[in-house]
């Protein structure tokens, strides 16, 4: 069987390339040269495969859309406090080279825009690293985010710091509002080189799923930054990421962002995917203009959307009976699918149907998908309050779709593997009866 | 059994009592003179079930949270271009009562403030209602997101109205720029109107639940307005409806939400859940101050975050595996859970390794809990090539997980009910083999 | 003889006809179908004589250029402090309709912005007014100004009122601040009345003239409004009356001015001369094409430039000599010309240079022209030394230029009226020799 | 006698020495460790003399004091287009270190600010000075103002250069708009040099009096820039050189001025006085507190204020009467004091009234004191047109106070030195009768 995606994304590539508008980015000469037919997108599962068509190996330099990369890089490094001190997270709704700092504090609103990231910079690794130390840090953690080891462009590289001047002033205004502590000349000079690091849209997607994948890299499996950065990272990717039309972006399309100048545009759909595409030609906001429209089919096409709301799910209690009778009866809820905290919360009202009198209660998980943590402590506690109540409670588990299964002070569980195991209580459950 | 989640609001609410910072709403004398010491909260899933704590039933006025419903019923009634040509989707970064018309145009920056808000009140229900006539479409619309008559507070309104200059001022600035087109002063007070309507945190939660609910009211199950719109308005409000603490609130609770000066405050997440919270002290932002911090609660304590990743899931292909053999052999790609872009893509990756030898080939369903769209569309192509590479498909659906199998374009699946009737062609398939 | 400045201005008046560049103003349908080609000029000196050349008696509505005579009115009305708590001084850089509040008390920036304009049309005559009484206190001080009675064009009041909105967004925003405290509607009605009063060029070259001649109407005599209100005025008109091209103005003609929309422009020289031109296309500050011409060539051809320094006068000492021998011999210091602070500053230097065995000394004033009071006190303070000294100290002052001339604490002068009568004082001095 | 002004600046000196309000400049460290008591004042007059009371000879650095200077200095080296092209001159209403560039162009708003300054520094002396070179040129002719030679103070500028990263942010903004062209640092680096010239309150206040005097140095002669040059920057002074305190100033105290952070005050009174004063604790718009109060004074006391109209003088046309009779008969209008616009055309009206029969008149110059350029236009045009009209014309003018007296085109004056010469015309005129 031919596969199915890179079909897709070839035919997608072939409906936006006969858009030529845009511009390419002028102000750095290296850029302007490039050349503007260029065209790729590239999807990468959480799985670590990878679906291209187009020039989805051609190198160019990543530019902007190191922003959250290295953003999440300085929160691990510093953890979230002495990074939002300098740096904010509130949409400035302003154009990416705007100084926007706030007024009173001269802290950049936020760390997509360049003041913000110029002072992201600077909080990558350890505090008092050389710039040397630092650029390599950065390098080093874009390389674990790509999943292969990556160069910076000398030639480009040069070239901006020609034309540096703009960032030299806000890396100058941030030295004297001492959000910046270091040479601001030696920031904006390690700035530019996280800006001038070759990627293709090959890494770019792979960068993007490992954002998607919770920071664990598909490719090497690596925890490249914990969780709970990448879920804030992902925060301001979606309010910021796309600088004055990042509430457009947010309505229409609806994915995690980041666009470069160059022409490179990443989307990081949580759990689900990563996605890059590259086409120099910019608008007026400085978004790669087909690559916007590849994101608008994408989004539109497959549902793409962060309040894209999954399809109805089967009811998550499949059935509440009862099995055998008398003293012996089993009242079994059996539950199917994903359990979050909406599907718990409908366990916990046919729980409390239970009559006292119906002694041995089995929770049947065996056609459950998955649990998360907050259904697990909800279906623990049912466990718990029936214990207390004076229920024999039976969690039917066999592939432990239910971790460390304790329902605490007071609470017990018997796990077996089969109902009927629970429903014949004398057979003797598989694995020893694990009990919490 | 006692309930779980009433005993948990309960102890959330205990937690945040004790703080009795902020101030009610000085402007307006009504607000003024609220009881601070109310505090309410409210859990509204989407199958219906309301869970509350403290002041649940307490009415109070609207304010502020009604700009996202109306704004819903607006899109509603006029479609997406012309209220997105009178009022924009960006976020500000400015307090509510900031005029944020863009320069040029004069169109408000987005619906969340004021300047926005007062524009959209124009736009709900059909052009050239009279302003009688368009309060109560916008109270039969609000009502309905309720599920219950709402009905306006005059004592509030009265008073509203009176310290209404700087509403009058942003209307009638928006008149002089043809963004509104009727008579400011008759738009501003409907808007007032609007903003004085009485609910409940009650009535919030189930509200917020109905856009968590794509748009359908989980107590009436009325469609109040179309998915498409329920998606553009969340985005909206992730950006833009905490105002200029939208960022914090973005990063911190990740909940798409909207605050009210009378101390209400609402999130809605998509598919989840609807919360609604009361504490008439507000912050400097305009925010309540308990219900920011029981937000954050919920949110830490449930991992109620747009960007939390549900817990990894069982695989999507539960196994592969082939039943008898010969030229009667069957290869079985047995599915689980929930299957999406990514699961699909997982199917693809199987169906790719089936050998042209391997005529008969099922794709068992009996397992799966909910198939989306392009989920559906995927395995429906991967059952098209399937025959057109030579393979004859089954699928076996027992339950009608998947709707309208039809493959399309010289695609072929035969639908059975059970692994078994595919395993033995010749018997016949219940419900006389559902084959697209 | 044929008068020459009718015949200068008609000259001129030709030069800048061809010019049709620039837009009548398009908001107001009244003035937007004003006859474009009218062009006018005049001069009004301090003396009360009028100049003109072209349409000077066509009547059109004053529109902004009443605003510094409002404000005039309001500080005469009120005294300093209530006036400038209420609006400030500072120039905004903004076109004459932005809003320009302070950002935190709401003070609008100028007077000569519409917000301050507006807030100002609220504090002419005394509190509590009726809007009715304040029109009329207005329409009566504009007239004082003129010299004439004046009327409100009640067509073009009427057509402005429907097309406030903008002006009434200020005022509901001022309203809003508490900078207004009247009915914003009312204020707005009385504020369009004042700018609906007709004018001609030939009143406002006199309403110009008599800021520049301190306040009193070269025309009825009377005193408008108090010098240091005009003082105040003119300081205020030269940074802020061109609006954002106030700078431009203040640099290139140096005189203090204000525009009005319907094509009228004044400019006030203190001390010599009022000006006023006519013609109804605006550049894009919304001042007059033709009229910013007229007064780059007046300011040019004339040096009416408020930076201009005089030409350099005679020396104000015009001889110190003796006269007779002796004991007799008096010291004579011959005065000429105006004299203000640094002229007396020469004559204290020549006082220092007397010997004090020159016992008798003469200021002689006979030639001098004006004295200002700073330099009559250094006069006066020169006799006293002089007196305190052991000198005897004549002032020849035949026609009285000194007045009040008591040197005061131990000074004593006596006053002649020739020097002769100062060389042999035993002839007794006409008008019984005054003496302070 | 003692002289009269240094005891009236001491006596003000006693007033304000209690005022211990403000703070020195904080953020330059030699700035902060400054004496704050010390405080001085002086006047110079554009004769030449100094008067001063307190520390006049103290030297501090200049500072913003220098703006002024050295935007005359690059007006007259390069004229005005070049400068204006770079530079514009609007009042901002911002602080002195807001970077408040023109959005479009990226062009300073005014002069008066840094970002302006440092873009005048660069234009100062010829294109293509090196940096030590033009920092050799501002040095010139800053001594040129003051009348003595400068120096920088090189520890000041040394901790000032440790501390410019907001300069240094103004100057990278400015050089990535092309508004700089040369290297940001060399040109900060200039600048700073610039603000570190050490100058006395003597200095200052000839500085300022150089400004009074035409650009002509009251001390040394020399026309240090053109008077055109000097009317511009005294109108920017006006405008902006307190920044945003500048429309209080120029409404209160209505001398152009411009203050420094150490402390230094300026003003200039075109054609009359150059004052300084100089107290290092600042308010916190940035300008000495001390120094403000002091100004206050001068301008109150004094009547040193811009829109300060002199006292009324005599009337110019001091008589109208004839002499003879008869065909003899002498019409002599007899002026006096100074004469200007205002003044002659007074004349011309009673030179209207002149009958045809009158055929002999005299203008008597005699008791004139001084007659600006557009005065003696007029004068000889009335002399002009009254030959075309048949008359004959005398000018008595004994001290040739009307330069250059050729009324042009058919016009005929006869110049005398007595009204006599012209009372009887066999008489031969002194000088042989000098005729235009």
């Amino acid at each position: 069987m031919r596969p199915i995606i890179p079909d897709y994304l070839a035919e997608v590539l072939r409906d936006v390339e006969r858009d030529t508008s845009g511009e390419r980015a002028g102000y750095i000469p290296e850029l302007a040269t490039a050349d503007p037919e260029r065209l790729g997108a590239a999807f990468a599962m959480t799985g670590g495969e990878v679906y291209g068509a187009g020039d989805v190996d051609t190198e160019f330099t990543i530019q902007s859309i190191s922003k959250p990369f290295v953003y999440a890089l300085a929160l691990s490094d510093h953890g979230f406090d002495p990074v939002l001190a300098r740096v904010g997270v509130e949409p400035s709704g302003e154009a990416f080279n705007e100084i926007s700092l706030e007024s009173d504090t001269g802290r950049p609103r936020n760390p997509m825009i360049n003041a913000g990231a110029i002072t992201v910079h600077s909080l990558a690794g350890a505090d008092g690293l050389s710039p040397t130390a630092r650029v390599e840090r950065v390098l080093e953690g874009l390389s674990a985010f790509a999943g292969r080891p990556l160069r910076v462009d000398e030639a480009v590289c040069a070239s901006e710091m020609e034309h540096a001047h703009r960032n030299l002033a806000i890396a100058h205004m941030l030295r004297s509002h001492n959000i910046l502590t270091e040479d601001p000349r030696a920031v904006v000079d390690g700035y530019i080189r996280q800006c001038s690091v070759l990627v293709t849209v090959r890494d770019l997607a792979m960068m993007a799923a490992t954002l998607a994948n919770r920071g664990r890299s598909p490719l090497s499996g690596r925890q490249v930054v914990p969780e709970l950065v990448v879920r804030h990272v992902l925060s301001v990717m979606f309010s910021c990421g796309m600088y004055d039309a990042a509430g457009d972006w947010a309505t229409q399309v609806g994915i995690p962002a980041k666009s470069g100048v160059a022409g490179g545009l990443i989307g990081a759909l949580p759990g689900q995917i990563g996605i890059a595409t590259f086409s120099p030609r910019l608008d007026v906001h400085g978004n790669s203009v087909r690559g916007v429209s590849l994101f608008e089919r994408f989004s539109s096409d497959m549902g793409l959307h962060l309040m894209e709301i999954p399809a109805a799910a089967r009811a998550v209690v499949r059935s509440n009976h009862a099995v055998g009778s008398g003293t012996n009866m089993l009242r079994v809820l059996q539950l199917q699918g994903g359990v979050g905290f909406a599907g718990a919360e409908r366990v916990v009202q046919e729980a409390m149907t239970i009559a006292p009198a119906e002694v041995r209660v089995a929770l049947d998980l065996t056609r459950v998908n998955s649990i998360d943590d907050v259904a697990r402590r909800m279906l623990l506690e049912i466990a718990r309050r029936l214990t207390l109540d004076g229920h024999t409670v039976y969690l039917v588990d066999p592939e432990s779709v239910m971790p460390d299964p304790d329902p605490g002070d007071g609470g017990r569980v018997t796990i077996v593997d089969h109902v009927d195991d629970a429903a014949h209580p004398h057979a003797t459950a598989k694995k020893g009866g694990r009990s919490g």
